[in-house]
């Protein structure tokens, strides 16, 4: 890992285009009992999260996608909506995940980015950033996972602004 | 949804199990390019996680793991060997999700979970809530990820509790 500088490539959206209340939301992704399955075996095997059958005498009541299952659904959708033309370098971490409702087969998922504050880095003046709230929200417009998440985003002019 | 209470199986471990300032560290898993560029395709894919080549030129200076899929990864580990025979019932969310350092190929990730409190929850009297520290460790013992969770778990004796 250097500490030298990278250009946002042209038309990519910059630190410098987040504004404090502003709010995108993104495309949607259908969750499937294959791949609520999938995941889970692999990293999160639950019965609640592997096994319809025995999920019925669960607390759910039924299949529910993994927590973390849901997170990167959602990251999916924020990176294909929010970051491909954004000048992101990464994320030191996320607060306040809560999982509020369940995620169940034939959901249909989209993700609402509001942003909450920015603030340019001082140690590192070719970048700021971004902290904003993530919603991910159903077919019914119910809130089922939300988290506070911290982006670090170029600045427009990244090479400049480092050596300055 | 269901209100109604469920047992814990027998050997499980339950509410009355978990004490604060214990703490329970887990087997480990081998972080693989084929898996972190696997994951990311699917659910996180910014050139640094899906590109080794691009990834190069990138912040990380080579390929890196989402920070989703170490969570995920963590996940496997808690589940393996916290939860298999716990009486576990979900968790509401984590706090302070923290990804300190980069996870590349050929780390070898393990799990430290440490109780910090635990509560008798109050309006369901057959279950408790464990906060916990997570941390997920490499193979230099460096922390790489870390979060606070909380898992609602069984109490002992869950149907006796919720008639009382």
């Amino acid at each position: 890992m250097t500490d030298s500088s990278f250009d946002a490539a042209e038309g990519d959206q910059c630190f410098e285009d987040f504004v404090p209340g502003s709010v995108r939301t993104s495309g949607s992704v259908l969750v499937t009992e294959e791949e609520i399955i999938e995941f889970a075996r692999r990293y999160d095997p639950q019965v609640f999260h592997t096994d319809p059958i025995a999920a019925r005498r669960s607390i759910y009541g039924g299949l529910v996608a993994s927590g973390w299952h849901t997170a990167a659904m959602a990251m999916r959708l924020i990176v294909e909506n929010h970051l491909f033309h954004v000048a992101s370098v990464g994320s030191p971490g996320v607060d306040e995940v809560r999982w509020l409702k369940p995620v169940r087969p034939r959901d249909r998922l989209s993700v609402r980015v509001s942003v909450l504050e920015t603030r340019r880095s001082e140690s590192k003046p070719d970048r700021g950033l971004v902290r904003s709230l993530v919603e991910v929200v159903n077919q019914d417009s119910v809130v089922v996972m939300s988290f506070k998440g911290v982006t670090m985003m170029l600045c427009r002019n990244a090479q400049e602004a480092s050596r300055t």
